[in-house]
């Protein structure tokens, strides 16, 4: 039999040749350094065999898939090191039984049915264990039972959850293992693939947690315990990951949420309904004074449809065939059935057909900050990242079909323009087209028309994406903005959709220039997406540390004693003439305890107020970007800033310290 | 028998004396000038005895209460001249059958079973013999009948109306009858009183509408003709009413919403769920921003607690006990039942509890604009006045008792300020006490305390106010302002209650200086009700000429040909950049049609762009405040108008006008 190598070459190699006698075939050197394969660019193993006429291209250490076989390795390593632990202890192996453990992004898991609980002190001691494992050596050998043997093998040991995955296996599928180490050591059923010894893998990996994980995820099945670790090639990698994983626990929005005052959730209103403290309220307020100011001067109009509209027309709409998972119940009486709003774009359709339209009227674009309420299961809640409650700064879009280019591009100016604000640069966009099959709408010339409507406007404002055939909604394609926060993490915010469907099934329409009826095309479009989501990420991307104009408090005036809370309150007048928030610490604490508590609260300046900023109608103040100021006159002080607030220029800000 | 008079003389009369015998007694012209009497302070009239030792003031021409007897006396003219129509056109006179036929505000009405419905001509006709009837002085006497013979009357009579009532009368009460021109005039059951003579009746009348009621207001009983009218004493008077009739229909805000591109209502949204064009949206916006503008500036903070509750959270407030009416139904499932929010309170102290409070922080202030559903019934919605989503600004007071009346003063202030800005500055005070008897919270101090603090709080800002007895909130004393509008209807605006109960009912508490727990006081208050009532009064107030701040359009611009419209652009750039709202009238339409048009949507400002104005950089402009003005520079505009929407002045808008 023959493979090909990634340069074309054809590579004559015995029948049954695996990745190993492959890369022998290419040179002893390479086999040497070998620790993998990918065959027909999927990951493989060198212990598993090739197919016929494969295309195979070697791994050594310098290729970044190399660090998914030693992390599954590591998962094999770590059980053969849990059941070691607890023999040590005295148990008997079989007490240490296994479900399964897989690779996962940075790393691995496993699960285990074991005598006790385990604690965080007992990860360090299995680590040391899987070091020496690792150290040992270990060889990996591959090999294929029949079903009968696999599943005795198991019975032998009482291992109920690996017979279940024996069963399951459909008929004809090879039951593989792999084994390390020898009979004596540790043998695993297992797909692969694995790096060939224990020796190779790179000493950068870590046991982070052990948590509670139903068995095949069913909570009805018995709780394993799941030991999660990480792995990376490089010393760095794993310090990186390790940095990013306590920078993020330390930006938990949730945490800095309840730490700055911001907001909480009640038992009493409900789950997934946060509600707002006055600090709070004020970031997302000014979240949504920006968009709605932006959304004027582009053009924007902006509408009130309430919270709530009849059942009916979401009958008509589809939703409720479509969307009535998501929606809360409905409201009902003799009279009528009543449903919260999960979208607007019914409302918005409603809304344009209380009137007559011409084609010169087009486009309409009716933008709402409407609280829509979906009804997202209690274990999928987190944070404001995951809600019941969700306030879109949502739009419609009512075009022709030769507008969509021309609204998209308006559009992905606005978007850039609201996420350069929010130091969101980084994002790539995905455009999503119809795929080969799936249920799209049966037109194929709007389809084409929209299509080229917006890659010609993606080229045109230099916004660079990748598409992605079958991903388009049902009724057109669209792009999504993914952007990365500080930490790298991607979350998805913009959209931007064209709909052929909807204005059509709830009868929008207007008169065109040739006097006929025409349907509207729709885009449907969100900046932010919900304004509590995008709260719960700018507190995460920026640790809570808020640009100037979102911050909830500007200034907090700090009296050296009590003589002095009279210009503290002629200077917080002076703020908020200016429209500038400012709190003043009246409590008979230490200046430098009134400093700190600011400070933890991540107020921006705080302004010292003592005798001689009294006598001179100045204020000393320190702030986070620049260094301290002294005896800066009042006026001044407070036209910069309120200028650094107009501006919501985070540069600005930091622009503003004197060299 | 005697009688006391005003003045407080003993007056003998004969035994079973009536307002006319006193009259006599008084003096032979007092006696010719008399239409009715006072007995006791109630109305009654001459046929009608009065009872020993009464006090009794004779009504002439020049009381107003004469008009109410006047009032009943026509609406018995109009039944007997109704009659006399249907025999004239052939009909049998017992075809036409009686319900009622009461004095209202202003005038009468009588409900009529008739053989065919009437149409807006026939009340012309009818009016004409009213006047006839009027004209020929018929006497008016008043006798009494026992049941039997009062109700074999209306037996031959075939008269059902007429003997239902007479059945509902209780035992004991006398059956009296009004005659007015003899037996083949006009006899009606009825209590009285009236007008001696149908000849002293003002002339001042007008039969106005014929409307559908049903027999008592039932609806499962025959539907009626109810026919009204109105009557005053003089021409005057009446003149006035009919002006502001006309006035109120043209100001109508249903007709004005529809004419202005405000707000709808839709059967796919719900019943009194308005929804708001982009022009509504922006009054509705601009209504808010200055109270939270304003909010801000006293000191209160604002917080967002969404739209729904958990069910169990009105339990505990007791208003799902005292309140369930007015709730939309639950949503349900197997987790939980949520509530839509028919008000803020329990949430806000929700919000409350989820801190801990010292006396320090207090007063604190929580507002929101939220919007409330509340489930009105269907006959009683009327276009924004009467909805089922209204958006309240609210705000509750967490204070100590002490602070009640500095709270109070506060809200007293600021409620003065933008009742003055929206030029409702004709308003009176009722401040609502516990009555003597009553479901009132038993805590006399806490009463006695709030009380005074409420009035002291009123004096000291000057607030005129009249006391009402046994009109407070079960749970503490409370403030409504009643404010006049442009045509002097009184409308139920701002109100200040406070609470002693609910913020114990939920747990509320706070740390006092004497390191005990204690329950905060809470006062509710909201400025303007709710935006959507309050948009549709001042609509009708300023009969959709909105003061420029307020107006959806600061400023038509006309070019004059469409070789100006890139001048129109740039001044469209230059107003948008100074937040003023502008739209180019871009269609080839003549420039009078353009700005009737735009007079039509009552825009503030009509901008003329034309040769002149586009070289110079100038705009020529009318406006109806001031006269047209030609060739003011650009900036110079902008600037000017720009001040003028910050003042939020309408007097400084009249002012701008140069003498």
């Amino acid at each position: 039999m023959h493979v090909v190598l990634p340069d074309g070459t054809r590579l004559e190699v015995p029948a049954h040749a695996t990745g190993a006698d492959v890369s022998q075939a290419i040179g002893p050197g390479l086999a040497k350094a070998a620790l993998g394969v990918k065959v027909d660019g999927r990951l493989s193993d060198l212990l598993s065999e090739v197919p016929q006429g494969a295309e195979v291209t070697v791994l050594t250490r310098k290729d970044a898939a190399v660090a998914d076989l030693m992390r599954h390795t590591l998962a094999h390593v770590m059980a053969q090191a849990v059941r070691e632990y607890f023999v040590q202890q005295g148990y008997e192996a079989q007490t240490v039984r296994m479900g399964i453990g897989p690779v996962i992004e940075h790393g691995f898991y496993y699960d285990f049915d074991l005598p006790r609980t385990l604690t965080p002190d007992d990860l360090g001691a299995i680590e040391q264990i899987m070091r020496r494992i690792v150290a040992d050596d270990l060889e990996l050998r591959k090999y294929e039972l029949p079903r009968d043997e696999a599943l005795e093998r198991y019975r032998r040991t009482g291992d109920p959850f690996k017979q279940e995955l024996i069963q399951d296996l459909p008929a004809g599928e090879p039951i593989t293992f792999y084994e390390q180490g020898g009979e004596a050591g540790f043998t695993d059923l297992c797909r692969g693939p694995h790096v060939p010894r224990t020796g190779v893998i790179a000493p950068h990996f870590k046991l982070m947690s052990v948590a509670g994980a139903y068995w095949r995820g069913d909570e009805r099945r018995p709780m394993l315990q799941r030991i999660y670790g990480v792995a990376f090639l490089t010393k760095d990698e794993l310090e990186h990951h390790l940095w990013l994983l306590e920078e993020a626990r330390k930006r938990d929005h949730r945490k800095l949420g309840r730490e700055l005052g911001l907001f909480t959730f009640s038992e009493d209103i409900g789950a997934g309904l946060p509600v707002f403290f006055p600090r709070g309220e004020i970031v997302r307020f000014e979240m949504e004074r920006y968009v709605r100011e932006l959304q004027t001067r582009y053009g924007y109009q902006h509408v009130w449809t309430g919270h709530m509209v009849r059942e009916s027309l979401y009958e008509r709409s589809g939703h409720l065939e479509n969307y009535a998972d998501v929606m809360f119940p409905a409201m009902e009486d003799e009279e009528v059935r009543m449903r919260l709003k999960p979208m607007n774009c019914p409302s918005h359709m409603t809304l344009f057909n209380a009137g007559h339209h011409s084609y010169r009227e087009l486009p309409l674009r009716y933008a709402e900050f409407a609280t829509l309420y979906r009804y997202e299961k209690s274990g999928q809640l987190s944070g404001l990242t995951r809600v019941r409650s969700l306030t879109q700064d949502d739009c419609h879009i009512f075009c022709t079909e030769d507008q969509i280019q021309a609204e998209f591009s308006l559009a992905l100016r606005l978007i850039r323009e609201v996420l350069s604000t929010y130091r969101m640069t980084d994002y790539r966009v995905q455009l999503s087209l119809r795929g080969a099959e799936g249920k799209y709408v049966d037109d194929d010339e709007k389809w084409v028309k929209a299509t080229a409507a917006l890659r010609r406007a993606l080229d045109a404002e230099g916004v660079p994406y990748e598409e992605a055939s079958g991903e388009a909604a049902f009724y057109g394609p669209k792009a999504d903005f993914m952007a990365k926060d500080a930490l790298g993490r991607e979350w998805q915010l913009s959209t931007i959709q064209v709909d052929f469907i909807q204005p059509a099934r709830l009868g929008c329409s207007y008169i065109g220039e040739d006097g006929d009826k025409h349907v509207p095309v729709v885009l449907h479009r969100a900046v932010t997406g919900s304004t509590e989501r995008f709260m719960g990420v700018m507190l995460e991307h920026f640790a809570g540390d808020l640009p100037l104009w979102l911050a909830p408090e500007h200034v907090r005036l700090v009296p050296i004693a009590d003589r002095h809370l009279d210009y503290a309150a002629q200077v917080r007048e002076r703020l908020l003439a200016a429209g500038l928030r400012s709190e003043i610490d009246d409590r008979s604490e230490r200046m430098n305890a009134k400093v700190r508590d600011a400070e933890l609260l991540k107020v921006p300046y705080i302004a010292i107020l003592g005798d001689k900023e009294a006598e001179a109608g100045s204020v000393s103040f320190r702030s986070r970007k620049e260094p301290n100021r002294n005896g800066v006159p009042l006026q001044a002080f407070v036209d910069e800033l309120a200028a650094l607030v107009a501006s919501r220029s985070a540069q600005a800000e930091e622009d503003a310290a004197p060299a």
